[in-house]
């Protein structure tokens, strides 16, 4: 069960204070020239210490492949990878070994496992999605013809009022927040230092959206897209919400408001569908939104309980993030490019369209 | 792809107009005792024609158990049943034999497979989730202790303001639209009527509650407990989004906000996480929202394209439903038992808690 | 675990006393044009009265397709199937219903699931492979290219010395015995009389030769060309070995002796690989043999014991197969070209040889 | 299709001669103490350049675990793991760069994946099964009552007469060719230096027996126990044929002759079944033969083809074990703990026999 997709699999391992983390792409075609400086630089885009809002720990964040490319290229055998862990500083950890840190999963992980790796978030840390943006890095090669591109739409309350359409996609990376929209930008950026200094944390909102889609990826039934875009995403630490094309608005909406008709260009006039109909892309512009809550760990005093069921208090130490939607723009990328990828060879094998 | 879970297996099969549709459960332990009338009754429950708001269709929806159960009991093999299909008139297709009708996926499975079955929705038809509702009905007795209960919480812009904890959940059937708010029941369904005199279709959402959950379902990264059940909700027809706990409201909170701090009986003060930490059940009630878009047929003329990419105009004829939400809540509750009792395998295998 | 396939996949269901036995077959491409009455004419091979030397049971074997076809040709939907249980006589097994018959799958199963379904084998009836039939029967349509033809090459000591290339591959089904040497198949049939006069059984060997493979079906490591097709083969009621290329004969022989030296053509000199190598396919025939015991189920009295574990003893009633290797012989091809056509598929995912 | 099982599921990676091989086992239950002793010991036993009859070629083969354990433990997450090359001369091997190595995988995955790894055998490379190995080695743990032993029973013609009952399994390793019969362990060993000189290789055979096995492990139809070690034996590399129980001497055996009748113990009187029944393991010892052809690497002249498709030849370089089957023992062992551990877990996912 650490295992994800059909055909394009990863599977992955590795704890945040253990000598590493890693994973095995299988599946992956051969003869593929592999860029690696824009795996590189998506995983910079992930990695701690980029900027003012994000947090400080060092990590270097370089991925080491082990196998499956010879000579630049896809082998077709399975690509293993490492990224070192090199930040482990295991008596950072020392406060936390008896405490339940609240919204976290220390108490869950240790009643399921009966067995407590005390060592920051172990398993659960949000540092093995740096294995999603290798592999994702790599998938984004199987469909270079298709355009991912995330971005921050909220954070807080503040939130950009452009749809992805008004907005130029080409400016995401243009503010260290993530968001093209200039102005909201600085005002996300100041909010985030604002909330830093108060010792809390902040919940946003990340949209992706995905052009030059073929017609036709997705299965019927258990394999739809945007159910299998949705566990991607939710599997992402910290999201508590998935919406694609009309998304939750659709609940007061009546089907003559709503219905997208189709043009003679097999185009549909309007888009509330996003992109996927009946589980299967229809060749318009997939777009769905991304509800992130807030950090769990504050700079602030907080009650909670011992593993001897006692209250206690916790205070976090550091380093850590106040805001995580600008550093999970890239693991949002990544997880849509593992999913479309995985779709794409799945068609295929049934001599669909490629 | 057309399989859910990884223990408890379900397949399926069928079209709305072929002659049956139905499926395998697979992965079921033996020696169950199943009760054949709630298995039924939650069949009842999904069915055409169960009350004024719906489509009138008719179909008797009666499961026939074709293997894997012995006087009475499941023998742990594979469970087949089948659904027959009784109203089956193809004929009434005839109109839209060339036609894409507009957020159907009559285009995108046309251009996927290269081939069109115009009989009703085929595949696509929602008709197929009368399976999902007998393998979650079988599922149910997996995990006999967990409550699970879902419940209509708006109709267009009808909402009921009181959370479930306000809510008599044993009411939910106490209505025909399945809201336990009894006034608001009654608006819901005189808009329900409203909406289908216009020929128009609405939108709505559901709610669902799971209770005396035990601690340690789901597991880390590729399977957690709520990115299984998005991935299982969104799978269900016209779903356009989910949100679990605090949800997208999440967006707009701060750390210090809806953090839940445990207390010493190893429950939360507040309950924002929705009863998930880190993919894995802590013990509290999960809850989780469904947004449902409006039905795409419309008694109203629509343009739209035919196979010839030519405009042309459509019409609904007959008997369609206004809103799915009523009819939706027993595949709510299916799905969620189908994915909590799988997880229960699991954790069995690894002789967790059970 | 009632799934075999990775994109190809069959889920069966159902036991020999239940009302039908039936399958789901899904990943099937769209558009093909089925061959129905080969795939019947393979049912028929495979079905019990056929010969004076088969059990003498009579069962139609009629399959009937519940969905995934549409005016004769695949739509790419599941194809949903049943077989009727015709001569479901359950009565004729009271005799053992407390008794374990020896060799038999009794024992096991009611340990296993602590349930005893008395009625004949229940799910361990050889009747579940006329499934396989049918699944394998439209998987040949997606390897047309690929000629798949087994034989009966022993019956019990009874052996053709020939090789499959000295033999007539098209004349396999002119004996009832399926043996395409004609002296040979001659001597076996009297055998099997003689046998079942004994009221005893006998054991055979199955020769399965595939022509014109593709280079390049099977994938390393886990999924080799030969571990999948001795898995198939293995799963095969009463099959106890498998062999190809050399075989066990291999054992005794030298490097030099049998290392198949390439020719400037790209085929070998020799075949002693039996057209496999590192698991993949090179193009050379594909063979392999496949030992079958003697079925369990004799005419004579047998000691055994009972549920209570109190010695008793058992003689089979009525009809039973004395050499189940003529019959077996459609199974094995069945199985075969479900193998090759997985392996097609995931081949075509990869864009490599279709 | 570089994943083996279901819940306990080992996915590897890596080349002969990149930096290190190395895979994921997940599924392994929390809180096992493991013994690092035995799993280095079985990965001993494998290693090249262990004896005067094996490869010299030199490689530590030690284990680097990155993941998944702490104090000793086992906690639940995936165990990640690395063996590095030490020995990857990768020079050894531009003799062979243009070269189809005759019974080789260098021209089907050539073909197969339209890219020449040429150094050493790649990813085709029997040094992967160091990687089993360890997986085996941590599975063995799971099943810590049941026995495993493997042992050469044939190297040529040299063959113990002795039925395992008969053989002193304690005596495994007390020869460097582990037959546990000494004095053909002798003529073993010096037959392959006989072989060794004359620059030839030669086959051979292991027997696996598994005893203390509790009744009900392996599933029905496509999980049967004796079909999945069939697909595990056959996956390792030089592998010709799989039988267990009576195997290919059931051709000629009439069922009066080879039945096992049940005793009032609950056990059999005879042993022809080979410990399963029905795919289910009935309680009594296990036992299955493996034939393994002689290494294809010779140090003789061979004729062969290059690229382009030109007549060459070809001479093997260096070190190379003239008979793999000593070394195959421990591979064997942990394949089928991997089995019997993977069977295990889903029992209990169903709560029988643990």
């Amino acid at each position: 069960m650490s295992t994800l997709g059909k055909l394009l699999q990863l599977t992955t391992f590795g704890e945040s204070h253990g000598p590493a983390i890693g994973g095995v792409l299988s599946g992956c075609p051969s003869n593929i020239v592999l860029d690696f400086d824009y795996i590189q630089h998506q995983l910079d885009r992930r990695k701690p210490g980029q900027s003012a809002i994000v947090t400080q720990r060092k990590e270097l964040d370089q991925v080491q492949f082990l196998s499956g490319i010879f000579q630049g290229k896809t082998t077709g055998a399975p690509i293993g990878f490492l990224i070192p862990n090199n930040d482990q500083k295991s008596k950072d950890y020392d406060h936390l070994k008896d405490v339940y840190r609240p919204s976290h999963a220390d108490f869950t992980y240790h009643k399921k496992y009966q067995h407590r790796d005390y060592r920051g978030g172990g398993r659960a840390s949000a540092r093995e999605t740096a294995n999603w943006v290798v592999a994702g890095g790599i998938a984004k090669h199987i469909i270079p013809e298709i355009s991912i591109r995330s971005y921050v739409s909220a954070v807080g309350t503040i939130r950009t009022e452009k749809s992805f359409q008004e907005l130029d996609l080409q400016k995401i990376d243009h503010s260290i927040v993530r968001c093209p929209d200039d102005d909201i930008a600085d005002q996300m950026i100041e909010y985030i230092k604002q909330i830093r200094k108060e010792g809390d944390t902040i919940g946003g909102e990340i949209t992706c959206v995905v052009e030059n889609v073929p017609v036709g990826l997705g299965e019927p039934i258990f394999d739809k897209l945007h159910a299998r875009l949705a566990h991607a995403m939710m599997s992402i630490n910290a999201v508590k919400g998935f919406e694609y094309g009309v998304g939750f608005d659709a609940i007061t909406k009546k089907g003559s408001q709503i219905n997208d008709l189709f043009l003679p260009n097999m185009r549909t006039k309007t888009n509330f569908s996003g992109g996927i109909q009946g589980g299967i892309s229809n060749g318009m512009p997939i777009y769905f939104k991304i509800a992130f809550k807030p950090v769990a760990t504050l700079m602030q005093v907080q009650e909670t309980i011992d593993q001897n069921n006692e209250l206690t208090t916790f205070i976090g130490k550091g380093r850590h993030d106040p805001c995580v939607v600008s550093r999970a723009v890239p693991i949002v990328d990544a997880m849509t490019a593992l999913v479309l990828a995985d779709m794409t060879l799945y068609n295929r094998s049934q001599e669909r369209i490629n």
